[in-house]
């Protein structure tokens, strides 16, 4: 079986487990403060742009959203997302745990997040009826690049949000699990300094993009982020050996590493994207990432279903079903060809 | 000003008053072990034919409301609700404060939920993709009777809710902040032993219905209110003069008055009802009870809003706006046929 | 069965049923935003000399704590407090199930805690090893006067505490559940304005100080209560009829009632105090207000029970066993002098 | 600089290490649904002559604490831990981050709790005055094995701990986050099944004994674990590589592995103590694991500390402090010795 259903089936890119074996045997102290966890908040700062930004490494992507969010948000606060966000939808409710509403918008299928919407949110919060404090004030904006079905955000859209923030006093994160596929897209105009700029927080995903685990947080604005580093302990995320995300982003960042797969993936999803054009299979959702969304009759997965795994994304009562294909930073070209070709076959003749 | 803004303006029914007055001297145990909250909730039981079940009294909807939720919900469980319900809008958050997610659900403009949707939830949650502990589980159905626009479920509707839950081992919930009214409606056919029947817990709301404050709890499945008094004083909820609340909800329900009263003032809705329609009003959302729901242009309300107060429910970007027209047990007729007349005369001639 | 065992075994003072009555029918805006709020608030501030105090009205004492401690701290921080301190001790771990620790410090038999037990503390979190993230961050001090044994913090004792609290960024926080019978004690050097001035917040109890419920919370130091309306709201202490609550402490507070009865209710224990010492019972804890602790053995307290009822406060394993005897604004002369005789009686001969 | 001051400055058993690199471009199911995971939990199972048992693997200390607490305890109910318990001290307030208060009893230098503290705390509870909805109420004993301070329970200790949870119906967790120390100190009678037999739960820490990270969680009573995976998402311990857990927990558990090199770094400690009592230094806790407590004057540390690093442990205001010497999988024989010679040489002539 060839997978093809996710990002995070393999374990990382050799490079990191060469550093992590060449310097087991080093002591040094614990919980993030070890020379190798200051190397790469020294190099995403220099990379964002940003000489004053908090830097600090976690282990997976709902630790650190909840983490954020627990320590941005005071108790009567929430959190505005896409009501397909991940905080949302695939958290176990961790916001809530943590005593947070998700205040759930809809959007298209990208599953993006309009400035628009922010506004008229905090317009009826303040300005409705009742008075806002018989409602959960909101005070961050979270958005995923890409969304969870792939999708971009331009830099405009996310400077209009990022002004919008600005008027009601909101937060702006993102959440960058699969940061590193976004930003080598083809045709983004969003780059990290980008993001330290508009944003008030935002993650740098090694778990997805090639490291074994590991989310960077980038926090720009002092406020959102006081005493941080309690929150990560109270939250479980204070790794004893911290070095181990501190080396796994060394590995990535400092020669570019971190680009150069994610750029692969994506040309590798762009070829099973072209196969499933070839073969008139409907597009879900539109995206320029390492994750590709069609429709599927049950007929024609059935004809893949024995060599390939794929994730199904939504199944309607009846007509074709959405899959998610994947590609990652271990996906092997030998493997998308064979699966162009397979896919290509389901041409009606 | 006359208001008909809400039904919680005034103060108590006097019978109430005078209670509280002759007892006033009488020395009792607090926290609600007193005598006179020892026969509330007999005559409770009684009215409910629930010889078994869990009584308590406690100040008010939302802290009952999130009292009843922390108490049923485990940490990883979450409540289903109609988008426009009170836990999801209107109490600041207050079940997510307590750890748990609403899990809001769309609906038509009566604000109910149907079993179809439960069941459509649960099957989702436990047979669709990703596995199940990725998500909120599933674990009280909340619903309000009548809902926040008035409407009321029929006793078919409830059932067919109960058998929902039960297939899914999920608690049915009723907030009866306005129960009164419901229990009082032409045509209705839900009472309080189908309640105690169909509900693992419903209240009976006293805050709206003729007490200074209170609400009474009736549980009637004991896994959903396991040690329930503590949570009770966990939640803020242990009034130290406990016998406060017995005392309200023996003089409301011992001889009736607390169905004359609501009864009496859906009558009163009634004839503001036939006014708007006389008036060519249309109507927002169908209501049989003390609460009514009608579109008035700009020009319309400015006619009323010097002599009579309501409150905006729904204002759209143009074209006319939802009030709510609210009566109470202290509402006077002549203040009810002084707006019907004026409400009448907004007919176009 | 004449109790002595709390303070809050009876109704009212009549004063505030006839207060209730007289405006019963009355309509007024809810939720606290009255006319007699805002009475009552002008009133709480002119007699604390605090013009910008911000004044909330909520009905109980575990809920004003709970709200007050959930709007002060973010979620890393954690109240110091005494070992014997109510919220550590009796609120059923209100604190916890906000997310925040109870720092609790070990006092003498006083129940007060010093300036010296806070900055070492205070010291101990921020120059200890390990780092202070890893525990939880000292953020207010909460202390009771009286203590929950009826002992009283002098004028010197609370600058102090500002003070410390002052060096190390701390709120001082008083829960004055039983204020006016500390604030009438003879001797004492503290009144309303030197609270305003020292506390960051503060509370004035009505449920054990002549009230049906109530408490009033004084906030000082807006940083401590930036939107505290979401936080009553979300907490379940917004009374929908909150006149009541501006009602109450309008009727106690404008003519001087709550310092009346409250000094008349500290003279009867004195009375009883009195008694007890010429019988020679050990007194277990000093105290100058209403509530008084002494030792009884069992058969002491057996040629008592019959007719009277106190609180058990502490059993040893052996030997005697301390009880609380109470006044209140309720409490008969006649009761008092019939119980000293009794008392005076179990003197030996 | 040699470090003696923790067991988690170097990174893991090299075994470890080529494990992971040897499987690195396995693809395999996510979220520890891996056939790894499956394996090491069939070893876990079959060390502990538990087949029944649930064993899930989490990241870290804090965490997995944290998780098992959430999932174990209702939102009343609490945890009784010793005073110097990692969870009341050195865990942020995770607990009570997830709304559950540590009930903290005193111990001795040790840092055991015993059986008759748990009883004395829940007969207070229940038998006690004000009745118990007024407290938290006890449901989980927390102790670790090894103690904070290198102190082992023995099987009659643990085994009337069991019985006095048994009575009260109580859960007893133990925190094994060194439990590889432990389990191999000399003249220990406790064993992996004893600990399956006796406890609802308990931990075999990786982070501290050979692994990179990582703790597996045996869970014997499946009332305290119910739906255990959504409470692992919700808290973000889910590890999306959890392969890399299971890998890991393979790697030190399939050929004794584990216990070799923790029974190695106790023999280490071993030689340190001698030293330490050789040169007259007073022992601070005994121990007879991997960390080992002495007092040394600031003159002697002062001798130390330019080759060596320890933990300061406890700083009295005068007199000598407690220090930590810890050894490790990857402690040095060598430096070992080196270390016990400049010990030695602090000797008084």
């Amino acid at each position: 079986m060839i997978y093809f259903d996710c990002d995070y089936s393999q374990g990382a890119h050799p490079k990191i487990l060469e550093r992590l074996t060449s310097t087991n045997l080093e002591q040094t102290p614990g919980y993030g403060c070890d020379p190798y966890c200051d190397q790469a908040r020294a190099l995403i700062r220099e990379l964002c742009g940003a000489p004053a930004a908090d830097v600090h490494f976690l282990v997976g992507g709902t630790q650190v959203n909840a983490t954020f969010l627990n320590a941005a948000l005071r108790g009567h606060q929430g959190v505005l997302s896409a009501a397909a966000g991940h905080i949302h939808c695939h958290e176990t409710g961790a916001p809530e745990a943590g005593g947070h509403k998700v205040l759930a918008l809809p959007t298209g299928p990208e599953g993006k997040l309009s400035a628009a919407q922010v506004e008229e949110q905090c317009a009826a919060h303040y300005q409705g009826s009742p008075p806002p404090e018989h409602m959960v004030q909101p005070k961050v904006v979270y958005i995923s690049h890409p969304t969870e079905n792939g999708a971009l955000y331009s830099l405009a859209e996310l400077e209009a949000l990022r002004a919008v923030c600005g008027r009601w006093g909101l937060y702006l994160y993102v959440d960058g699990a699969r940061l590193g596929y976004g930003l080598t897209a083809p045709g983004t105009d969003v780059d990290l300094p980008a993001l330290a700029r508009l944003c008030d927080g935002f993650t740098i995903g090694g778990t997805k993009c090639g490291a074994l685990f590991g989310e960077a947080l980038v926090i720009t604005n002092p406020d959102a982020g006081q005493d941080f580093r309690y929150y990560i302990k109270q939250g479980g995320g204070m790794l004893a050996k911290g070095r181990l995300l501190g080396l796994q982003f060394l590995a990535l960042l400092e020669d570019g590493l971190y680009f150069t797969i994610c750029r692969q993936a994506n040309a590798l999803a762009d070829r099973l994207a072209e196969a499933c054009q070839e073969a008139g299979l409907p597009e879900y959702a539109p995206s320029a990432t390492n994750q590709r969304f069609f429709l599927f009759t049950q007929e024609q997965m059935a004809r893949l279903s024995d060599k390939y795994a794929f994730s199904l994304w939504e199944s309607p009562p009846e007509g074709p079903a959405a899959y998610r294909l994947c590609t990652s930073w271990g996906t092997s070209p030998q493997d998308v060809e064979a699966l162009a070709a397979d896919i290509r076959a389901l041409r009606p003749q």
